[in-house]
């Protein structure tokens, strides 16, 4: 499957803290950790635990840069 | 300065792509590769040119998995 | 493949806008239209074109209420 | 009153979660089944509850799309 | 109509500039100044011009805070 | 430090509510007052606390129009 996104990485569930509605799920990626928030129903069909392999998908226009 | 976003990395600019009202700015990353879009406005007050060592954010809501 | 968001729906594409950095993708979708902007190189990656059936998505942080 | 993004449908609300901080919506729209996410301020703002009527409203660059 | 979104403030456009799919809006606010990417068929839809009154929104989720 | 984004502006944190996976900081800024929601887990990072001043952040592409 094609995804329209142009930041795509493949990543390892490392921690998932369930909330009451959102929920926050942690992830190990090549050399570095990321962190997605989706709601707790979303984490409940995914029935995402630690060790799963998942594609981590951000829209180029959510991807803020900082300069010195 | 301190940054309220799970997801932070420091990168090289590798690409500027200048539209008319939003740009696009390629990022090499560690192990992987970025994309950044940004108005044209923004990136003309970043000065980015390729070479230049950027903070790239994205908060965890906007960060969405896939699971096969 | 399972997708982490609230928002999902199949709907076909319609017409496609292509611009300089962003492209705009008009679908038809049950009983309604939509659209998805995204960068010109995600929509040459995908290669839509009309008739181009896609799962269309959207996390539910995304969607804004407004009541009469 | 006009609203400046491109996807908008009418729908129903078919049920409330409030949380802590975020509480989510679930609505019936045509054909169709959404849901969205805001502050439990604004929730009670709105003052939501099941049968009312409500807008929904998603900008085209929060709109993903996947294609086999 | 009520909105469901913690940031509301009411502007005044100041300057348009539009672009083939995207178009920017310069938005004068109280003490401070704004802006707004849109689609160009959602400004075409709104018929903004500079004078105009508008309704200015933003969702919590999306306020990035930094901190020296 | 420079960021690329369209919308910054100071302000000072007036009430911060803490959430099991989200949380709220109600901001003071220049006639007006704003909000942004972030994970706990950043919250506690930035360490804020009413009173702090803080650099508020919106890319354009998230700020949305009504016009009456």
């Amino acid at each position: 499957m094609k995804v329209g996104a142009r930041n795509q990485i493949v990543g390892t569930v490392k921690a998932v803290k369930q909330g009451d509605v959102m929920s926050q799920v942690t992830l190990e990626v090549p050399a570095s950790e990321m962190a997605s928030v989706m709601t707790t129903d979303s984490l409940a069909e995914l029935g995402l635990a630690p060790g799963d392999r998942v594609r981590v998908v951000v829209k180029a226009i959510h991807v803020l840069l900082l300069k010195e």
